[in-house]
């Protein structure tokens, strides 16, 4: 790909629908986007090519992190996120190089030690911001120790040090009823890494231990920021995210994107991406709601919320961007109320895209598309290529 | 796939319609295919089993060495043919295994070593030819260097000597402005063929000095003839390829078929495949011209070379093969005046092939066909199969 791609004035856009693709509900036999009027959208399948995408393989529920890394061309197994790296990008933290993230629980343990809750009772996220302040800012072995929150029980921690290493086993034995794990290095470097992050666990215990039911905490996914090639090196494109949560402009800072001041509403999405459409060629577009219903379990939201993005598709189509592309990270069926393995409508829109016969933008209509069923990580280069940003492969 | 392949008496014709796939006309939304009157191709795709085919992956333009390989069974990523030598290949020349072979550019610089020109204003060929003769049989330390004209600005050199290795960079910058590069070596056996090609260009530019705009050369890719494993080692067939342009039946001589002698016209070819018919158990039949009105935009003219291979097709459907695949090495839309991305409508016909509801050859019906998307390397396999010439995999 490198080899091929070239810089050119055409622009990019591709509008990342989280969790797209839906289940029939029991009671009408239509998916969301069956469900919802999307006349834009189906106008777009109509003018385009539609397919579905696998982000990974059949079969494989992705989460956030593989499901983008996808979509930007990079294939999931291979460009592995640590699951501590991924939480801390969720919150906006800046990771060194040299540090390392870890994903922590807080739990309940019993006077033997055994777990007795893995989420300590799923606490407040006030709680866990108050309970995270007592253990921030310790320092173990000249390894300085941050404690963030997250969400309820959820927190991550930072180690900044020389000479740590990320290759450490966890302290999560992933059930209940068993204490916890001593955390051992996987390779001699690692030594060091496990020392302090048994240290601050039996510190953590000691500060907790007042504070039932979170009096202890569990420790998983230590991991450094991976240093992957950027957009700009494989694809010779300028960048941007436009997106609201954290998460997904961390995702995509990892790739090395430019990414836009956030902003809340759909609406302001499509604003942001006419305000930056001269300065860039590539247009990570986020939209988050239709996941978050789907993940509530709340169809009629999560149809809403496809109208909410219809209704405002024309700010985004006035630009004329060379190529659309409009697909999800993964699908997130209501009826499921979380992530699922089901491969995700996808339409990509050009002058040059050879259309088919779709003209509805939906699960079912998409099957018949012209593109067939891909991997996500095939969306970039057909992009790049209906762009006219790859020259010929061989003479 | 050699553990499981058997010589059989049974026949195999691949029918390459070079830059086959398409783009709809905008004035009547109907691509080449769909445009042309081609009621022998309609009828075995009937009477067949239909589908796309990627010769390398979606969204890659695939040049007609990738293209070509893949059709033949070989990964066109694993099996990379040097430009050097997929150029010497497309003008006849043989290369022994010892051979360095580099593609080269006649071009302008000025007083100062600057290039202002990468093609020398696209002198013609017949200037081209005079200008190879001058720089043909120099000999820098006792490597014999070879100059052959292509077309317009282009040539092949041919170093022949002993200790050449072909690890170097290119002279070519690919862009004006700036000054040729100096070629070095990318391991230290390649210093010598480093030394010898600088020394060259050196000479050349002395020689050239007089004969402005093609006073400067440009060299890049350096390659020595592939050896590859041969279609009869990995199949067990005894193969023959028709082609007429040369680059053709270089590839075919590349994977070890034989090659039928030159002759003119589809209806020519037809007739090779008929008196060659006995002595062959594959048949490589390439008609090139549709690629040809493709490159030049002329949507009209492609139509007609269609109608007119369909029209010379019962000349082979009267052989019976008992395998007929009809494809392309890789689409050539008119509308692109260009090789493309596009994945390229297959026929394969036979009496064991499972037939689909496609009842016309075309990109759109092929899309619905019982091949589905396929990568164009298991065309091969596919055509064995058919043909009887596999055994069980596993016991």
């Amino acid at each position: 790909m490198r080899d091929i791609s070239i810089a050119t004035p055409s622009k990019i856009v591709m509008l990342v629908i989280d969790g797209l693709g839906g289940l029939p509900d029991p009671r009408t036999g239509r998916t969301e986007l069956e469900t919802a009027r999307i006349p834009n959208l189906d106008a777009l399948a109509e003018k385009g090519i539609c397919g579905l995408a696998d982000p990974v393989v059949p079969g494989i529920t992705p989460g956030s992190g593989p499901g983008h890394l996808a979509l930007f061309g990079y294939d999931p197994v291979e460009f592995n996120i640590g699951r501590g790296v991924l939480e801390a990008v969720g919150i906006d933290i800046e990771l060194g190089p040299e540090d390392i993230a870890a994903r922590g629980n807080f739990c309940t343990i019993d006077a033997s030690g055994v777990i007795t809750d893995r989420r300590a009772g799923r606490i407040s996220s006030e709680k866990c911001a108050e309970l995270c302040k007592i253990l921030d800012g310790l320092t173990i072995n000249r390894v300085e120790i941050k404690v963030y929150p997250v969400r309820e029980h959820r927190f991550v921690v930072v180690f900044k040090g020389e000479g740590l290493v990320p290759d450490v086993t966890e302290s999560d034995p992933s059930r209940t009823g068993v204490a916890t794990l001593d955390i051992m290095s996987l390779r001699p470097e690692a030594a060091k890494m496990a020392d302090v992050a048994n240290r601050f666990i039996q510190k953590s215990k000691n500060l907790l231990a007042k504070y039932h039911p979170a009096n202890m905490v569990l420790l998983r996914g230590f991991s450094r920021k991976p240093q992957f090639p950027t957009m700009a090196e494989i694809y010779k494109l300028n960048p941007i995210a436009i997106a609201v949560y954290p998460m997904y402009r961390g995702l995509a800072r990892l790739v090395g994107m430019n990414v836009a001041a956030t902003r809340t509403t759909i609406a302001d999405e499509f604003a942001t991406l006419k305000e930056t459409y001269r300065e860039h060629d590539f247009f990570f577009l986020h939209v988050k709601w239709t996941d978050t219903a789907g993940e509530d379990g709340d169809f009629a939201r999560k149809v809403r919320v496809l109208e909410e993005i219809d209704a405002a598709l024309p700010a985004l189509t006035a630009l004329r961007p060379d190529v659309l592309v409009v697909t999800g990270d993964h699908s997130t069926p209501a009826v499921l109320k979380g992530h699922s393995w089901h491969p995700v409508p996808v339409l990509l829109c050009s002058e040059f895209c050879r259309t088919d016969g779709v003209t509805e933008f939906s699960e079912a209509a998409c099957l018949a598309g012209g593109l067939g069923r891909i991997s996500s990580t095939q969306i970039m280069p057909l992009a790049m290529a209906n762009a006219r940003k790859l020259t010929k492969f061989g003479a």
